[in-house]
């Protein structure tokens, strides 16, 4: 059986995905973008056993990408909203969802459209430069060794 | 057992998902980002068996984001070149990789620097508005219902 980690990759992508990369994990923190906070609704959105959706919240909690607020005393009720360091992952969602829309698209056409707030324009995921402002093609990024590689022996 | 498909969702999350969401997957991409192209390339980055490793590869050639190129006759040797269906996940997956640089670093500092060719400056994910032209923060993106989901009856 396989494992859950990957702990022979000195990689960020492998760090991210042993936090977000189990199966239904983005599609919560999609619904807790779209205002989705209470476990009903995730259940409803998600139609998966409620234990599966149990231990991927308390995962989530634990790893500090929703936090479990109570919104009723008696009898006590929880929700889950979503935190700064979960918004943070907008840019990767939305980039798979173009994605998908591009690539594995539905004949009806894009499900979601991303819509700027206020200016009512469409969102879209894109590289820049931090240097020169350009955008830039993927045939244009280099994967240079970081500190993490070229401190290490290997 | 969980299935490994997201029949119900009507989402292109869900869509890339069924594509690119399988374990290691977005690290073989990742890997031929790097310019990887063999079996035995692949297989000393990732250390997986060679079962799963085979498994993987021949469903990324089947979904087209890799093509299997004859590269020697005698005897007969594949590699695996990225195609552009590839090469366009990559904002996707810098952005998950910028996520873990950020929320699930590593002590000695970022794995990789995503360099600008020919500028050298360090390339960002980010959203931005088509309409405008202003960079987009997470607070400011509304996901609106698309034609797959205003046409349907639900």
């Amino acid at each position: 059986m396989l494992g859950r980690t990957y702990e022979n990759q000195l990689c960020s992508i492998a760090r991210t995905l042993e936090v977000v990369g189990e199966r239904w994990t983005l599609l919560i923190i999609r619904d807790a973008q779209l205002g989705l906070r209470r476990f009903e609704e995730f259940q409803d959105s998600l139609g998966i056993a409620r234990n599966v959706l149990t231990n991927r919240l308390s995962k989530l909690v634990d790893e500090g990408l929703l936090e479990r607020v109570c919104y009723q005393e008696r009898p006590a009720r929880y929700e889950y909203r979503p935190t700064a360091k979960a918004k943070d992952l907008l840019t990767a969602v939305l980039a798979l969802m173009h994605w998908g829309d591009e690539h594995a698209e539905d004949p009806a056409g894009p499900p979601r459209i991303t819509s700027h707030v206020g200016c009512g324009g469409n969102v879209r995921d894109q590289l820049v430069c931090t240097e020169c402002g350009q955008a830039v093609r993927p045939d244009a990024v280099l994967l240079l060794p970081g500190p993490a590689l070229t401190d290490s022996p290997a």
